[in-house]
């Protein structure tokens, strides 16, 4: 019997849950959830419902877990502690310093209704985390550096398009390559924030702007770009759709670490993503930990767990028995 | 309270796992039980007990984990079934293709002594196995490569040993580069053996041997060298104590896969270990293991568990609260 799974959210993310859900043959697409006209979304399964936020509880009975693809900055806060009060649910709650809170609120509204809840899905949060998690605890002693990109931020790209007479733009964050070296060297290097990455902007202009008074604007925006080296370049629209439409990201984590007698020797973990589409390679992660998400409910748990919490057995497609013979 | 260890044989991994003890911070080396005269033994540790193997049962109120450290080839398969019917234990039982035979015996001792046992930690298997489950489960459509190497296979400068006129070796497996870039690329190649890896043999041989026939020997034995492209190079002992004396390794494991409506995404996920000494590393996955088996087992678990079914937080260190905060 398949996992039937319900998408709340159909943006990019939403999508790419569809599309991941197509890739896993153990899962069926039941439902996706919208707060637009549902009559305005075009799925590209054939025969799935579409049907309003509204009217999601209705479906309890026809959903194991609910795949939220909100956003972190306002939709998942209100929709993950909510939903989770009628369904298993896993969402992709990225904001780093809040997700403690996150927990608290999900794991209360999960534990009053004996259903699963799994939070911060994702690759940072979640496999990038994994790594931080699993690195530090065989090298105690060491380092752990975390950087993004080459990548499209889309925060950062929402920034640069609320100043005034800027019609589109798109942003990479960068890895610095001497930055790579040096902790590759095994040089134990602390960072500034401008010493790890760049960040280069493409921006399309209105006609009569100010282009000098934009890039002034960009270069010294706080927090998003002023601690940075910071690149600005003014293209056309049809160049900004035809050379940046995709959403690439990725990154490394590395923990570099000693060991021995007099810490003579000396160990590099690196774990690398190079990813075409971020909202599909999340789409990925999210599917597998849904599937997680059903078997621990089925088994009794319940609960906010996050990817720290789930055994990596209850990840796979496979049986426990299938899985160690073929992958351990 | 500290975690209380026992190391179980005391060669290369015993010694790393002694070393691994005192970087963490919550571990205490109680005892090294040994073959041989305990009196022939002299542990870095000051003050820890030395003790015959035959007396580690006695050990078992003292001990709340023995690390076993034996070779997977014929002590694992008779010690740790034995040695979980008194403890909870962690091996790094690494002989792919009996692991779900070494499973089933444990666990049969482990569930009648109501003991956690660990088996196959280390990073192959272990931490490889971890990236092969975690990036299939999350690229469902994709492919899996492992390489191995550079480093050095004590299986390999073994069987070199044994042949007649070899006083000394040491057999290196290299990955070979263009299948390296190959998996990059995207190419999804099929490799056969010698794609893969080569093998470079640095041998001493006696003064009157013949280099010729050792040479051929080596390059045509079956299973360890004759499907390689295998270099021998022969060279005096001072000059392998010299340049050849420690035990490096590491590897990469891939996975590449394919997202989107026409599969038209590429995503990378590449697991790297570069490591100084495979001993040292694997004693740490080992000695974060035994943190896991400990907590499993005053949580009330019993049984036999591999790395697949563990979850990550256990490893750590930290409480799940600060894990969360500070790696998620």
């Amino acid at each position: 019997m398949s996992i039937r799974i319900g998408i709340y959210g159909y943006g990019n993310l939403g999508r790419g849950v569809e599309n991941a859900i197509s890739m896993n043959k153990d899962m069926e697409l039941k439902a996706i959830f919208t707060r637009r006209s549902p009559e305005q979304i075009k799925p590209d399964t054939q025969g799935v419902q579409v049907l309003s936020t509204d009217d999601a509880a209705k479906m309890v009975n026809e959903i194991d877990v609910m795949i939220l693809c909100g956003g972190s900055a306002t939709d998942l806060p209100v929709q993950t502690p909510l939903i989770a009060k009628h369904f298993n649910v896993v969402d992709s709650f990225d904001t780093h310093a809040n997700i403690s809170d996150h927990l608290i609120a999900v794991d209360s509204s999960a534990i009053s209704s004996g259903k699963v809840a799994v939070i911060s899905v994702g690759w940072d949060p979640g496999m990038f985390s994994l790594n931080r998690l699993y690195s530090s605890a065989i090298l105690p002693e060491g380092e752990t550096y975390t950087f993004w990109g080459k990548g499209v931020s889309q925060g950062h790209s929402d920034a640069i398009r609320r100043i005034e007479g800027v019609i589109d733009a798109k942003q990479y964050t960068i890895p610095v390559d001497s930055a790579l070296s040096a902790v590759r060297a095994f040089e134990n290097p602390s960072f500034e924030t401008r010493d790890k990455h760049i960040r280069e902007c493409y921006v399309v202009a209105a006609t009569d702007a100010d282009t000098a008074r934009i890039e002034q604007e960009i270069i010294s925006m706080p927090n998003y770009f002023s601690d940075y080296d910071t690149s600005v370049h003014f293209i056309t629209q049809k160049e900004l759709d035809r050379d940046h439409s995709k959403m690439p990201h990725g990154g490394i984590v590395f923990r570099s670490g000693l060991t021995g007698v007099n810490k003579e020797n000396r160990h590099l973990i690196e774990y690398s993503l190079k990813l075409d589409s971020n909202p599909e390679f999340t789409a990925g992660v999210l599917v597998a930990y849904a599937r997680a998400a059903f078997r621990l409910y089925i088994e009794g748990r319940k609960g906010c767990l996050t990817p720290f919490d789930i055994p990596p057995v209850y990840l796979s497609q496979k049986t426990r028995e299938e899985t160690i013979k073929e992958l351990l």
